[in-house]
């Protein structure tokens, strides 16, 4: 069984917009037992709809579709389905009261182009929208026995609610996907191919209805166990064995379970520890605090972190010495040591992390070249360092500092 | 004219990565006056790949593909180019000397694995990629004259890097597409429709070989003039006349031209200043210092910032009084002014900015809801602020912040 995306909106074919619907979409199949066989992006032209929804139903069991559903002139996607299922729209009172419901909490008054939201093919099931005006579509037809075709809007909060709550679980119900479990383990400090040698074993051990797969990521391993079969229960503890198999070969580099990111196990242990964290930025620049802001409920453990991009800041803000940043230059152990020792007592944390480093393009010598990275956690039981020597663009520098920096703090604050 | 992109990989079906090369190349080529019909996303599949390529080709004049390139048993795609173009792989002299520069910089010896990388299909233009080891292969072929297949290795700045100072000048050789200028002005403080409303009778008196974009992104719009013709400088002149005439009337929302996002336009005229800047940030979390550090170049003015989440940081390293905290709240214009005011003393600028605000989800109050927010600039002359109220999740208002004091710090630093 498998599905084709299909993403409506001229404004994806200008490059003014990221298609990060299809990725979204995809990884919550993929995770619920359903492969994604293609994705189309193409424009608000109701003969491209057509042909390619016609396209994708002769190659697979289900087309979800996004975008188009707007009240505005360039939306036609609702037209084009009338059109393709022989169908006509009409007035759904659902819809019709979710729309009166969110345009009233705006606190404004129900327009004529509002209520065209509500108005949707016959021929299809109606769908609620509870985050957005534009209701979501399913269609079955004879043509096609068992294809299902699923219209959805294209803001991406309401995509992923819908597809969460309402679209996953009856496309799997529809076609009896059996049961699926997924475990995601988050790993650093080890390279795809070491890591894949040093696993072999393992992996060559698990049942047979147990699929590994590596999802690197920059300065970041995600590895992601899929286990299929009939039984929820009897999958979850095939994967618990097979989990707890691989800590004594690999738990150096685990650094948790069932997360997306760092960040967010940062945040579950910061919480759980009652905590908190201040942040000393230089080659950074301000995005660990952006990372780990960027998820609500941040302030339960995070303090605040200083920036300091400049020497004259690091002193200032932060106490590191002059004669430190003269003797050893801002890149350096001495230099990092001091700043997330400053930003712990001045920001008056339990935990800080520091960076300091060579970002690029420029700014590398021959003895600090770009990529020359020191970063540091401090604690109540002192200060530990690293040096990191990270390759890749000034982006992919940052990111793989921000990595390690929330490995190393995640190993001082829940040693293993 | 017109173009279709195929990008390969099993990693995008599966959502692990999103693919923003789709976005970029569109980009790219639409500036240079080629139209993209259509985006596909397909596996590492022989199969696949030699239908979709056969599909583009029927329904476009180039298809430009990515990914599939690299060494590994996934990469097929060299294999599937060959017997589609009923052609053999052979080692090209000058990719291969490429892969042996590319290698020694990294201080390695040649493998053969990395030879592998220099064999392209005979019947091919070989397109030196100086910046990694996968060549850029350009096809013709007398099955479709005319008609051109470009494969692109899909790492992301390998790809940009090739399709600026190869792929696309020789497409609008060989496909003699006409002039064209294109003109980028970013406006702050806007709608959308208010925007087309004002500038209406400005857009129908426009040459009729000028077109008008609106690419509004989150608190901010992009309006991009493009002019085709055949002479370049006539273009160029009639696209600077335009713009001139829409200064008038809507000069006091043009933050500026010819820059990509804000922080661009930031680091160009405080550069230009020779004035330095510190930021203090609660509700962006360390989002305006990582967007403005994001690019090269920095350290030239901005010297630094503190992310004081919470209370106690404001006070201790921003300086707000307890009192003021205690009387107006965090969210409130007396603390955003003595956060502003604290960073420029305290971290030695000539400008400082700050926000404070509820970001959500949760947070707010009746009196300030989610999306309340206070921004300030403070300089020599003084300390303005501004009170937002916005809307959308927390990403959205984020980002929507950071835009206005972008366009704030840009008001006071270059008056008009």
């Amino acid at each position: 069984m498998n599905v084709t995306i299909l993403n409506i909106g001229d404004e994806l074919l200008i490059g003014q917009v990221v298609n990060t619907n299809a990725a979204k979409m995809s990884q919550m199949l993929t995770q619920a037992g359903m492969a994604v066989k293609g994705v189309y992006t193409i424009g608000d032209l109701s003969e491209d709809i057509g042909n390619y929804l016609r396209h994708c139903l002769s190659v697979s069991d289900v087309v979800l579709m996004t975008g188009g559903l707007g009240p505005t002139k360039d939306d036609i996607t609702k037209k084009t389905l009338c059109e393709f299922f022989g169908s006509e729209l009409y007035e759904n009172e659902e819809a019709l009261e979710n729309v009166r419901r969110i345009v009233a909490s705006h606190g404004r008054e129900l327009t004529e182009i509002n209520r065209l939201q509500a108005w949707v093919p016959r021929c299809c099931t109606m769908i609620n929208n509870v985050l957005g005006t534009a209701p979501c579509m399913w269609f079955e037809t004879d043509d096609c026995p068992s294809k299902v075709v699923v219209s959805l809007p294209g803001v991406p909060f309401e995509m992923e609610n819908l597809m969460q709550t309402e679209v996953v679980p009856r496309l799997r119900e529809h076609f009896a996907v059996g049961a699926i479990v997924n475990k995601n383990l988050l790993l650093h400090g080890i390279g795809e191919s070491f890591l894949s040698d040093l696993i072999e074993p393992w992996e060559l051990a698990l049942p047979e209805n147990i699929r590994l797969a590596y999802l690197p990521q920059p300065g970041l391993m995600k590895l992601r166990l899929t286990a299929r079969g009939d039984d929820s229960a009897r999958l979850q503890h095939q994967i618990d064995e097979a989990v707890a198999g691989l800590y004594p070969i690999a738990g150096q580099y685990i650094m948790g379970e069932d997360a997306e990111s760092l960040p967010e196990l940062v945040a579950r242990t910061m919480v759980a520890s009652g905590r908190t964290l201040a942040t000393a930025e230089s080659c950074t620049g301000g995005n660990i605090a952006a990372k780990l802001t960027a998820l609500p409920g941040a302030s339960a453990y995070f303090r605040g972190g200083v920036v300091a991009y400049s020497n004259e800041v690091k002193e200032s803000e932060l106490g590191v010495r002059h004669e430190t940043l003269v003797r050893h230059g801002a890149v350096s152990e001495e230099t990092v040591r001091e700043m997330v020792t400053g930003a712990r007592e001045r920001l008056g944390a339990d935990y800080a992390v520091a960076t300091t480093g060579v970002a690029g393009p420029s700014g590398g010598t021959p003895e600090k070249p770009v990529g020359t990275v020191w970063i540091a956690v401090a604690s109540a039981d002192g200060v530990s360092t690293e040096l990191l020597h990270l390759t890749g663009r000034r982006a992919q520098i940052v990111e793989r500092t921000c990595n390690a920096v929330f490995a190393a703090l995640l190993r001082v604050v829940r040693p293993q």
